[in-house]
């Protein structure tokens, strides 16, 4: 593990405030006192308090306007208790940085007004500054000393899950465009996912300077290839990003929705923490990963529309899977949707420390 | 294999017009002539001849016109030399046909008037009759006619995804209502499936009955759940389907999109050739379904937008991975996507024809 004085000063991390934590813990295969918890869109959307401060805010200016970002990232944190913050934010945040104009429309997701198609597309995006993004990371320190032990996870979308929605124009469910281009002009699209890589890995590496003590990595489309395809055309890219943050002694985590056969290969891209959808058990996809990983997953968000009697069952089995883990962070096995009740979610939260606790 | 005489006087695989046909081999695992090709979602959507004879109908009063159905289901058999039919529908036109309201609606799919809720909706699955398919029957019977010695394959959709669209009133990306009836009322769940497995099933046979020589069983969403779920709430239902047309020599194809995980128990529930998406190498996928049964599949229909070199070389690329199957059928992973250039899909043919014949 990279020395703490790696970290600045005053770093949550090399002061020991979070390095401690259950989820710095268990992400280090360490003993834990309670299986740490946190849900993957746990702030924003499902919250009333969340609905409140955002009407008539716009989901891009929100993103920007550092207050905001700090109160919906603290939100679920004060409600849930969970054991770790992500910040509010989207993963084109940083490519709307660099300058590419693009929306988050409600009820769509990002439309990129000018697709990415041809060579000469890569030199629109630059490289990230600090500057770029310095509202953001104000909202990252001011959160490190809000949260106090509890770590704040930061995280940025993988090269592969960018490209798609610079490619396609927009969230999409086949991802043609972005494929045909990476399989017939594969140039072009090395370049793109490099640039895509230093840009993301450097957001990531900022977040991690400015007070964050983890990181995810978000590949959400990256389910979509086979796992020959990932090595091919994805993979070192991936590990680049991961790379960018790798002197530091913060847990790496690593997730994508649909990814069963591509769990080894994610690992392999220099994650620490693997996270796991819902359609491989915690136990089978260790075998997957291989010894020493600590997974992150995987309670179905749709198992949370059934009655508390059946979450529990569900919550159960997801930590009978997790026993003999090294370590487990435990989480949906995709985001929180929608319409998903809070009281549900403070549920899984208080059933997972009861049943873990020791 | 039963015997030929369980099939009416007339049937094509009973007077032997399709009996020899390369699709039939394949999927009893024995020689070809060449590897068969077809492509789910031949017929429609992206043809410009489909588009002008169905330019001013809907697409369910389209399913329901026998000349029409005839007419669009003929069409990618000229223009592609593919070596089977699929016969144009949907897989909610036998809940229709029962009387459950719904509407295909373009650019949405499926939505259903009033969602199934409770146990007291079961009422209005009632049993499927011939009368209630009367045309779509007419039409696989004149299709079998004028296919001659290329096979006609009828389809229908699986309980699981049928109870999806009930349930969720339409398409869904979650399946968040559905999963959450599955787990918390497992005796509505069950008796739900029950009867869509004896419309489905009932409509399968009713095909065969009629001229179809092979069936596909479409699961298209049940790769949202773990291999566990569909074990205990999914697979004997399916299973009862493909049953259905067991006493019958004609050969049970299933799929759905994502079923990585679940290939060996669709196996299981009776198919005889297991249907393969873009993320398992066809040769993976042999290795989980086990020794003795044929695959469909697996192009990317995402591939198809990149240009002919690239297309031949993913063509060729499924054609090594199925070198040692006991029986292949090429087709795509998923649907042709609407977009897809006609002239590709008959590259695809041509070249799988070509590399294949022996």
């Amino acid at each position: 593990m990279p020395p703490v004085t790696a970290l600045p000063e005053g770093h949550p991390l090399r002061t020991g405030r979070t390095s401690t934590s259950p989820l710095v813990l268990a992400a280090r295969c360490e003993p834990v006192p309670h299986t740490p918890v946190w849900f993957m869109r746990q702030a924003g959307r499902s919250l009333p308090e969340y609905r409140a401060v955002r009407a008539g805010t716009s989901m891009l200016e929100a993103c920007w306007t550092t207050d905001l970002v700090v109160e919906v990232t603290l939100q679920p944190v004060r409600r849930y208790g969970v054991d770790a913050a992500i910040f509010f934010s989207d993963i084109v945040v940083p490519l709307r940085a660099v300058g590419i104009d693009l929306d988050i429309v409600p009820g769509v997701g990002p439309v990129v007004a000018e697709p990415f198609r041809t060579a000469a597309d890569l030199e629109r995006l630059r490289e990230l500054s600090a500057e770029d993004v310095a509202p953001i990371l104000a909202a990252v320190g001011a959160l490190t000393d809000e949260l106090g032990t509890t770590p704040l996870i930061g995280f940025a979308g993988a090269p592969f899950t960018l490209a798609s929605y610079l490619v396609e124009g927009g969230p999409s469910r086949d991802h043609a465009r972005t494929k045909a281009l990476m399989l017939e002009a594969p140039d072009v699209w090395d370049a793109l996912l490099a640039r895509l890589a230093r840009i993301t890995g450097e957001f990531l590496r900022l977040q991690v300077l400015a007070g964050a003590s983890a990181v995810q990595l978000f590949d959400s489309w990256v389910g979509a290839l086979s796992a020959r395809d990932y090595r091919a055309s994805v993979q070192r890219h991936s590990a680049d990003v991961l790379a960018s943050v790798a002197g530091f002694p913060v847990p790496r985590i690593h997730f994508g929705v649909g990814t069963g056969e591509l769990l080894s290969e994610m690992r392999a891209a220099g994650a620490d923490v693997v996270g796991v959808d819902v359609r491989v058990p915690l136990d089978e996809a260790a075998r997957r990963v291989g010894a020493g990983t600590a997974l992150q997953g995987n309670l179905d968000p749709a198992a949370l529309f059934a009655g508390p009697e059946a979450v529990a069952a569900q919550v159960d089995r997801v930590l009978a899977d997790a026993r003999d883990l090294p370590g487990h962070i435990f989480n949906l096995g995709h985001g929180v949707l929608p319409d998903t009740d809070p009281d549900a979610l403070a549920r899984v939260v208080d059933r997972v420390h009861a049943r873990t606790a020791h």
